[in-house]
């Protein structure tokens, strides 16, 4: 088979678009806020990617419907002055080897190149192993302009962090990018590392809606991270009287199946 | 070499035909049940499938004869008014790595189209994790239409089960199923996971001969489950006074190779 | 870069030769009575096979000289009535990964039966797990036919042994070999499974030669085995007063490395 | 992708150019030893080399600018007469599975020929496992030409070391580099393993840079050294009065990102 089949489910023109790519890892931040802007834009799907790089798996639904693991490009096209076409990329995995990652990476910018591309924000959580109650949005980018554009939002871009560099998808797309012609921005948003952060998605959307000029309505991502702060709240109480609470059926409410 | 290697033992023509898959896995309920419908059914070899994705491995007979791993394709043709032309797929082993569960899956399915494959049923062991006295047979499908008519035969489509989805050559042959255009029923039987169970597999079968129009006698089938009992039971048995009875060695009769 | 690399040193004409393989393995059984055999024959190097299968390893002679790891083919002409050609495969390591076992496999077989191959012997070590005084050779073949030739020589084609089959290249130069439309015998000499064992290469040797119809002296083969007795039995003694002599150290006289 | 990138920088003719190898390993010291080599000779970048076969991974700058991780290959034109042409390959990591090892030094060396390249110095590493003060730098070669010829600038050519021979990119590119007709010479610096050292890097360039005659300031490196040295004699005064300093931390000063 090909390594990384691409199923086309609507031809579309776009004009120079933009890439966001949230695909889920740390805190599943970059998913989490993918998966919220295409919903809130009503972005529609554009293409399937499958690959023998994802797990052997397929997902069943509650009517018992199954599908195959994968990833998900969708559009969604400029509705007024100051906006962009948008491509939206989420999905169920990462590639599950460097190889993959880097097979699935090449494959995906080839075939976004082909739809017009040359800007790409990947969307990421950045680990910082404590709870983060005004989770900062750290920044990488490929280029000094791009960087100085995004100090206007807000963007921290810090001499220590990342300090080892990005692993992953997030930091893969910009630099397989480059080869592309592509410029593009990491957005990081603190998280503890230690379950799915709702509110963490929400300051990296904060920065990206602001620099696609598109307006969202975060309610519901609000109350995703209020549900998250009360289960979390309520482990903490129970760890102070461990003998009141199933300790361990709580903790999987905050499990990256968010 | 070729990734995955047909060989063709006899060219046949077939129409419209069925592809049933059991290949090893949990409690070795879908390779018994596939191995026993191609046995009662006196289905014949089609081809045998060799692949790098298997171990370099050669089992030896008694007679001192080798033969390498391998999955295998027998047919049966139609017999009577109701039945439709069969192929079992069964075998030594799944693909052992996930790209090779893949590549594995996608030739096997695009030999099986060239053979006019258009309908899959893959079978399965569902892990319950204790002792399953009357196992269901769970189920998963490609469109709401075969959910509905696997409910007849009393699968069950629960809305818990299973929880993560599949993960192997039952759920991958339905979801690449997809891209040949093919549609299909997973039947998983429920079974502790702690042996090998032809209790599950008869349960499995049962539905599948239904759902298939073929008749096929159970006799043997149940006389091996009694067999898995009776030892079942002299482990029980052991485990109560554990000094009379060498518990390792009984527990061996248990194992996979059924 | 080509995964398997085969540099022919010289070219030859070759009358319907017999393939003798023995590489690392159990006891490293195969690789001493190819060696050994090829030593004493006065086998001469055809061709140098290098794979990205291997480890990523050069060897350093006493001379400071680099050699990267290979696997190599000597061949020897028939030099009297009842002698065949033959070609043995000897060197440093087996593929590293199962997938690499059958790509080197393969496409040593592709080029041997470019050579007019359709015979092959395997040699290999059979771990009992325990001391062997006087090691039987177990054998394993393609034919009915070649299983009852083999009997005369004395090897034995026991129910149980070797029960799970054969992993490694001994199996699969067979198994592989079949799709090449050639016969073949495994010969396994037993051995404890713990160390180097010259005396299981000679009984295997011993067989070998006979079916072969060539001569070969044993005094080397037999001293390199006394002289692992010796070694086991003075580390045999060392457990018994384990104050007096550094037992790690001359363990070390019995590894792999023979 | 191409599993290997090699991206050019900038076309330049070079007249029988002599590479030098230094990737990350063994105490650092063949990437210290080659990087310093680069710098005082002011070589300018002619290639950057991305692959599948590195991590996934971008590196962030103090400003907030991505790069892929990569190899790279730098030149130095010959500037009087007894100089080369030469070739510097670092880097940020060798390939990080075996398969990946053999692609990318085979590669990689196919490009080099295409420059003309028919010799080459690999530099690297070995371990000695206890602190070594006055490094020796040990040896291996493509023929006994270059081992007597080496011995002139001091190099040990030992009977015992390296036992085991070499792993990684140093042994192989010498020996992939025999399939393209090069030779070559691995000098490797007696290190102790445990952390990056420079004093090891000095020795190996002090013999590099007579067999290469060129002249090259070692004062940047000796106080490299030096700095090293200090921070080992406080954790071993710390290691003395374990109360009195934070050992793990001042401990990763002698980390490998030198």
């Amino acid at each position: 088979m090909e390594d990384v089949l691409i199923r086309v489910v609507e031809k579309v023109e776009l004009k120079d678009p933009i890439l966001v790519e949230g695909l889920p890892g740390v805190g599943n931040v970059g998913k989490l806020a993918a998966d919220y802007l295409k919903e809130k834009l009503g972005a529609k799907p554009l293409a399937t990617i499958f690959s023998k790089f994802f797990p052997p798996q397929v997902y069943v639904s509650e009517e018992g419907l199954i599908r195959l693991v994968s990833n998900d490009l969708a559009y969604r096209k400029a509705q007024r002055a100051g906006e962009r076409d948008l491509l939206i990329l989420g999905g169920d995995y990462q590639g599950i080897t460097p190889e993959g990652q880097y097979e699935l990476t090449h494959r995906v910018l080839e075939f976004c190149a082909g739809l017009g591309v040359r800007e790409v924000f990947t969307l990421a959580g950045f680990a910082q192993g404590h709870v983060v109650e005004h989770p900062r949005v750290l920044g990488a980018a490929t280029s000094a302009a791009r960087v100085e554009a995004m100090k206007k939002f807000g963007v921290v871009f810090s001499r220590d962090d990342p300090g080892g560099g990005l692993i992953g998808a997030s930091g893969l797309f910009l630099g397989l990018g480059r080869t592309f012609e592509m410029e593009g921005v990491c957005l990081m948003g603190e998280t503890s590392g230690y379950f799915v952060d709702p509110r963490s998605a929400e300051a990296v959307l904060k920065v990206l809606t602001q620099a696609l000029g598109v307006r969202v309505d975060f309610t519901d991502l609000e109350s995703k991270a209020r549900e998250i702060d009360r289960i979390a709240q309520k482990i903490h109480e129970a760890e102070q009287k461990p003998s009141e609470m199933p300790r361990e059926q709580s903790r999987e409410d905050l499990g990256y199946i968010g």
